[in-house]
């Protein structure tokens, strides 16, 4: 049996006159981008940037909506009401589908960006109205959900087209969540290792937890980091390793 | 022959906590809501309330995109290359489309805020620069533009759909260009006078100037304002005075 | 006995070209200014001018720092480190001393706003950090603390000046915590019942909870609102019932 | 004679997540801090850090107020009356000095940042405006003003104290203006030629224009950048040939 995988990072978090880690590099690796919408990360100059030279490569473009935190990159929990999320995350899809339809591309998926992304994974009804709302904008797109989490179970109910995503450098823990990374072993810094451990789940079709245990579910992405030290070494070791072994690498 | 016009007025220009204008009443009035996109004004939530409103209302939705500096209205000339400006216009127009599709509706047309309209009505480059992005968005967009200024010279040089505009309580000048606000004479307050002139300009087709001169113009719209003492009974004046000298009210 | 008490309101909570409450009116009536520092609401244009205000006024000026969280209005509960809440209270105190001293006046309290007071109020090791950062700018300053809450204890604790504040319009639970917002009850809206309820408070110098139970504490300053419906009247009320019952109104 | 000079270069340039130019290195080799103070960069959090650290290094400091535009990292010319930018001046003075006095210190000097910079090098009245404002504040502040132009003549008819400022990697034109970016030899690049070159600056006490003309004036402190490439190669390479000539590198 043939497998394929598409291999996904964010994208797109400079902001201004900041800059913030190495798309250039990434969009050689990664088969799908998901573009910061301007309210963590991101603004629209930056967007259109990343996104002409993510068109250029053919990689898959993606809306990766946040809270509106640009102090706190969307990292902060925000006790927000269920309606302004709904909103929140139509208007910073509906930005990114104009800056990809100028750029003469499209939004293919949506992907909810860190501190929005942990509490809908552990909370089905905030998950399913980010969209709710992202498919009320756009209800052919790709929802990319966290394996095995509540954004799995909103997007299932929803039934929706949705891409089940792990992540290649962060442990697991039994019940699917990842290991918190304040503990030995969470993140991932051997490029070596990264491949052959992901390989494993792509071929159990499970996530293997940090103590060996499977949990079957569906792969369809895998999510590369661009701003930690090494992260473009590992990005580019993960594909290799892949491609050696026979798998493809595409856009879901 | 039926003359037939449609009434404007900027809209959603209330931020988080603070509100502005009524826009409850002009509602009743408008025909055509210019909503601003949340860079000058409103935010996703206000954007949300205030197309609902609208479309309740049978009126017509608009983009209203304007620059990032919610401290200065927009009212500000920012010093940004074109290139930028096309990209504020194209996110900020993205974004009213998808809160206009989730609330039920679509955005018609587009209409420059402040001082990227005034930039605009003198600068045929920029006016240009700003529709082409917009038009890259959506090439069947109305552009409304400033009746016989350089926006209108753009908007026809561009071959796109378009619709000039005049104001209610504005006087002209002999080139188009408004009377300086600070001169007396230049804004009007009087809601009595309104409707016979706005209605003489309409019979005219042409813009008549503070000095009796008359300037031809396609006019396709009013604009109205909301946010001064006395709009709304403005608004209403010329509403009804225009109803009842047989002129027909609706969106372009 | 003669007895002295302090009213207080939070003021210049306009921005840019929103505005907020009736600062004029309020000015009238209080004794103690809390001036908005531009993080959670104000700028500094709101802040010259409110201060002038009040310092014609003779009116006590107070910082009131707040989340930096201009849509929320402060009022949403941010995950914050505790070093970054006491570095945003002393650079919002640090400001806000500046624009005192360049109006011609000194910012002589600090009494933190909206959700990181509700926090503080709870967690006295936050307002501890918040009141430590605020003396470690100015040691002399006088901390506006809820009284009967964590807010006081850490104010205790520190050895600082502080004042005791209660509520005019709000109803307490036998905790001295305030009566959810959403009972019935929670908000007095009687301009003509606020006057002997707080006198009586004042009198008894304790709070009288919902059910008539006496919580002993000092009350030095008295909270009024300006933004919401019949407050200045409700204020005006408060102020003349105190002056009849021969209270002295005046600045801690 | 013994020469005497200070050298100062911008910091606390980073924004929340985002980091800019290398403080620490450029910490061990100037005198004096010009610390951004949160509008067009910085936040309370990077301006707690910078100034401990360059309190730690016995590094001068001053506040570095610009205009309120993080994306345009200030260098956007603004078009704000006079009393707005006087306001912004003040606000963002009392925050940089409330920082640093709770980090130990105290605001030595005052120097305005990017577009601010410009348009008041060139408008005695604008330049006038800022420094007034910050002298409201603290009537001891040093002013760092750019040599030879109308922010000399500001400071020096306010007749406060001041620190006259060249570049170190910038060529000048005849009138003591700088050479535009865009034109060849504006920008040094060659660290070897630097230090050299400002040596014999200093031993005319004239600023020495690309064409070698000899523009005499008062030398006090030296700018050096930190946010370009080889930027802390070209300083550090400043601080030894002016050692090794005998110049002591002192605060003013």
């Amino acid at each position: 049996m043939a497998l394929k995988v598409d291999l996904n990072a964010d994208m797109g978090e400079s902001f201004g006159p900041w800059t913030m880690g190495d798309d250039a590099a990434l969009l050689d690796i990664v088969t799908s981008a998901n573009v910061a919408c301007g309210f963590h990360a991101g603004d629209p100059d930056v967007m259109d940037r990343t996104m002409r030279q993510a068109i250029a490569r053919g990689v898959g473009l993606g809306a990766h909506p946040g809270f509106a935190d640009l102090k706190g990159f969307g990292r902060r929990n925000l006790p927000i009401p269920a309606e302004e999320v709904a909103n929140a995350v139509a208007y910073q899809l509906g930005a990114a589908q104009a800056m990809a339809r100028r750029a003469g591309g499209r939004i293919r998926h949506l992907k909810l960006h860190g501190a929005l992304a942990n509490m809908a994974s552990v909370d089905a009804a905030l998950a399913r109205t980010c969209y709710q709302a992202a498919l009320d904008v756009d209800p052919d797109l790709v929802i990319m959900v966290l394996a095995a989490t509540a954004q799995e179970s909103a997007a299932r109910d929803l039934g929706c087209h949705w891409a089940g995503e792990i992540f290649a450098d962060r442990a697991y823990n039994a019940d699917a969540t990842l290991v918190d990374r304040r503990l030995p072993g969470a993140v991932l810094h051997d490029a070596a290792a990264v491949g052959p451990r992901i390989l494993a789940m792509l071929q159990a079709g499970a996530i293997i937890t940090e103590n060996g245990k499977h949990l079957p579910c569906r792969i369809d992405t895998i999510c590369l980091h661009g701003d930690t030290p090494g992260a473009v070494a590992i990005a580019r070791g993960l594909r290799d390793h892949l491609t050696q072994a026979g798998i493809t690498l595409a856009t879901f």
